[in-house]
């Protein structure tokens, strides 16, 4: 599955991994962003995280962006994985990388990418409070979802 | 001297090196940038790259930069590693890591070290085109160089 440019994955996601498949003599820039489980939400206390999704079409969702991304910035490519199951405090959930010809461009594509993930991508997280367990989607639909968390929209 | 936050190297910078000094339960949000060696400037093959620094100096300012983002953004961490020494197309030369609570600030953090590194940094780089070489600062000083680089000042 590592072998991928895009992919759902339950094992530890190696930033390498993602860098890798980005590198190109083109490239003088590549950005990455990376998702981590934190331990404090406006002093809520998150014990561990537990993520799910619909693997194929999660997959297909984050080529997805990789193509939308080709389209705004042609000289841009993409990488992008993201774990499911469960995960401890200061893991990594997620991993982008963009490399671009010159760094501003980097920057933007790579913003880009992680707010359309949370937009598009069927990613689901059940956070697992000091004080109790909750489902919340881990996408901008999760805006309508009734829920106690104090941020839900945000890493 | 892999073990410091700011630290200039004549070795391969791992990511993960850099990336694992801001990792803390604080932080949802990482954002790293990895400046590469790029094969074609406006057509200009480079064949190499050879930077050159004033260690103390460059790791004081590395640093100072550091600083400067604690300053704006209390609770970021940075960490950068700078690669001097001859370098070949696609090798590492930078890396900047931010980590942040969320992850707007992470992004804005590390695009101002990008830039600060190339205002304050004393590192310089000679440039082994296809046609020739030339010394070229690595910063935004060097704009004031008389120099037939098409664009000095971008990685």
């Amino acid at each position: 599955m590592e072998s991928k440019q895009f992919w759902i994955t339950e094992k530890f996601i190696s930033i390498d991994d993602v860098v890798k498949n980005v590198v190109r003599p083109e490239a003088g820039a590549i950005n990455t962003f990376i998702g981590t489980v934190r331990e404090f939400t406006k002093g809520k206390r998150t014990l561990y995280l537990k993520y799910d999704a619909y693997v194929p079409m999660a997959e297909k969702k984050l080529a997805q962006i990789g193509d939308e991304i080709r389209g705004k910035w042609p000289e841009a490519r993409c990488s992008i994985a993201h774990r499911i199951g469960e995960l401890s405090i200061s893991d990594i959930a997620v991993v982008i990388a963009v490399s671009t010809p010159h760094r501003a461009d980097s920057y933007d594509a790579s913003r880009y990418a992680i707010e359309r993930i949370k937009e598009i991508v069927p990613i689901w997280k059940k956070e697992h409070w000091e004080d109790g367990e909750q489902w919340i989607g881990d996408q901008l639909e999760s805006k309508a979802y009734p829920s106690g968390h104090p941020e839900q929209e945000d890493l």
